[in-house]
């Protein structure tokens, strides 16, 4: 069994410990919250307090941090602060970071790794809080091939799959990129199913044809905004998330972060990223990304 | 054996006449086009120089014109011109609209229609002049479900489906939503994969995770613009369509037009009808509409 | 003085007849209100009961309505319904439309009454109530250059200026150009506004700066959204209109009506369309123009 | 007169520098470019070949780079590279950075240099090459009062208006913020004018009306797209800038950089960031920003 060190025991990382921790790895945590902590003790992870205790004498680091800003103070240190991963961490570890961060950010940390001597993958998981309980989050993994060969067992006990997508930050890219096809699709499912009933046209009559033909999408399949038609969709537990409309904005931001750098024209997903700004400045951060649809009506989810 | 008059025999309304002749029904062809007369002849269509004569003793109208105007015109008569079909057809007469057209105009011929005492279903289509010339189409149909009953044997010989969507204007409305929910699909694809590329990650990663996760569309699975991904994809053969850019931009504007009737706000399809305009004032109508990739890339498709 | 006919006598036209008969003209007036038709009386407008009595014997007949299907309804007539203003004006009479209406409806009615024999003029204003009240409308007017030069005196009472655009429709062509930059330059300034105070940039400082320099423009100067800024701006008046939203979205729409049929690319046009339809569809019809910028800011109006 | 370290003697920075030195002041410049740094040298420069030598025993320290990153390693040095302004220049010495960058990066900046205990200015400047050679440039300066009141001077040589916007990184938040308002109005006249011509009223008819009225911006009057209008405006000379799209998407991309980090939702001006990355990536980074209207129209500029 492995020795893993585990930074951020969150919504997300706390499972995901616990899982570690449930297939019969020694999993030392660390996190600056003290009610993470607690359950993370309540999970069987050891607690530490600090950085440097969590990863002394490990096989492998994993991180799962807020942003990208994290990242770089958690891997790199801060100035004048306690020291990060890189500079205590044991010869031969490996770094998995599970945040979604900016492209840039993934790559930074693991130019400064690699540098040190250290093999970093970025692995940003899609499947939410639930997805990291149940052992069912999706990986999408970026860096060295042997790296990720050597990571691949712990991904199997915290997901249902893992896929690997190139040199480092390219997990990163692949989230992004995702997510942003995901924002956009449910803004247009939003638009559609709405002028459909407004036209005297049922909801359930869209859905019939629509589902079947060239309009299909996994949104509409899965989320669908409209209440009634998908019996799982959160629409049917007053928006409940599911997937919170705040993390959909994140992730509509990181991706227009990597077209800016990039130069890339993306008209459609900066307007998604302008419409569920408006949306979570209204107070609704914390609804599912699905109830943007009642925004578009005028209403108030 | 059903008397048919078809009116309207182009691209479209060619082939679907043609297969119900081949099909032992009698079809009695007009159109204002000398080529469309001669093909429907050789296809065995008897073609005649008026409305009148087409719909003269038949069971069934069929329709197949490029716009609502034309819709207008061939069923109501023009001013000072030749009588139109409602003047002209004979009691008990089933009309069958498989146009494309907005919504307002296909209810106001239906009332026209329905209040000279004629039953008329608006049954636009997908699929396309191969699905037309295959009898793959999809038929979206509204009006009284009698007379759709009564139609169906006919959408069996030119289609695979057809699908009932409430009274009289539906089959427009689903037509429009569906495809409007297609053009923004094809842009957000459109973005990502470029962003993808531009940042590292190959197109065939991002199809691999993305056709598995929440970002799946038809549009992705189908008509993926990136050329080497989708082996049918028009991208695959110079973007010769397919589904041509100017067919795409006229759906997108009879979107357009629901929507300001209705009130609805639809920012994503209002977007991506500005866009399509540009691809097409640019030159590209005759493109499929999966060459807006190229665009977004600043390339001339 | 003129025997004036006059139809559609609401908050615009009320006021607009009434300087007319201020200024000596002998006016007659219809409309389907009874309070609009009392109003009138008090302010000495001869009120009859139908559209044929109010053209009787008149010189010029003045319309303002609320759309394009009752300036069609008003002049053509209605199926079985009472005669219009082409059927039952005298000859020679010259017919002057003010109504805001789409282009096509404009060049539609137009063209009947120049087959009828008649000129007439599309001359939308801009001024809103109170300019009507003051009598300091602004005519953007089209047609005949000699049916201009004989309006010419009435424009004169009813407003501060009016320009001629050009042939039939250009009037209407003129007025959604203008406002579609209007509304457009309202969302520029509400989202540069808020941008500057969030980042910590004092809006008064940015209007100090902006006003001179390459970002000014009317709406700042004149309809600034920030209240404090711009002392009669309806910001400070809790957004009482001023200019409506609702009124806005209507022009917003009629541009974009006219965008379609030119095929035109409006990108920012169209944007601005959906955006002014959802600040609506949430109950903001009657809020001044501006008080989008609090919908920008996640706050209600 | 005083002495002065000037780094960055490129389009902008070598005619400000050289109008410091014909009003009598001392200049000791720094590049990385040798075209630069002979350019300097006759216009009066004194070349030096480090950023130490450059700051050394100088009252003033100005700056003018391409962006945020070259203005932190100007100023904090580089990793095992050569020391930065703030390790190197004298105590009491005055910053004033000219670039236009990030509000993140002229923040940090400043926070350092303060830290060190020098007074920093952010100070970038419209009116472009034009504006600099003429000594005619507009500064929007941010920081210390009293610094900005002893870099009055200097602003006076090089320009025709300074205004002092507040604390540390405001100087940057007003130029996004006027340029994001300018690269609408752009867009907004662009769609506007086109539209008009494409319904048949000629642009110099709009231009007429608007420019007296609600449609009325700076854009419009200054840099028309259209040719024949405005005679200085770049659309008369082919699109030559001016001020070139590049420099404009630079800008709307800054202005999308602080609004995400704000929170802030700005539908059009993301939108428009999306437009001129779109033709900037069609090879067109060089034309005038006003050349996006034929990028609207379909042409080739």
């Amino acid at each position: 069994m492995a020795e893993i060190g585990f930074i951020g025991l969150g919504n997300m990382g706390g499972p995901m410990a616990a899982n570690l921790v449930k297939a019969g790895h020694s999993v030392t945590g660390f996190d600056v919250g003290d009610k993470a902590l607690k359950a993370a003790r309540d999970n069987g992870i050891k607690t530490v307090g600090s950085i440097a205790e969590a990863v002394a004498g490990v096989q492998t680091v994993i991180t799962m941090l807020p942003a990208g800003q994290h990242v770089r103070d958690v891997y790199l240190g801060t100035d004048g602060g306690a020291p990060g991963v890189i500079a205590s961490a044991p010869k031969q570890c490996l770094f998995v970071d599970c945040s979604t961060v900016d492209v840039a950010s993934a790559r930074a940390v693991e130019a400064a790794a690699r540098e040190a001597g250290f093999a970093m993958l970025d692995a940003p998981v899609s499947g939410g809080v639930a997805g990291a309980a149940a052992g069912q989050l999706t990986f999408m993994v970026a860096g060295d091939e042997d790296a990720f060969d050597c990571a691949k067992a712990l991904f199997d006990i915290m997901g249902k799959a893992a896929v690997h997508a190139g040199p480092a930050g390219n997990g990163q890219v692949a989230k992004a990129c995702n997510n942003m096809i995901l924002g956009i699709s449910m803004l247009a499912i939003s638009e559609a199913f709405n002028l459909a009933e407004q036209q005297g046209l049922e909801p359930q009559k869209l859905f019939e044809i629509s589902s079947q033909a060239s309009g299909s999408c996994w949104a509409m399949l899965n989320h669908n905004p409209v209440p009634g038609l998908v019996e799982t969709a959160a629409a049917n537990r007053d928006y409940e998330p599911g997937f919170a409309a705040g993390m959909m904005l994140k992730d509509l931001k990181l991706a227009q972060d990597a077209a800016m750098r990039a130069g890339c024209s993306t008209p459609l997903g900066s307007e998604a990223a302008a419409l569920y700004a408006m949306f979570c400045n209204a107070g609704h951060a914390g609804k599912d990304y699905s109830a943007i649809y009642r925004m578009l009506r005028g209403e108030t989810p």
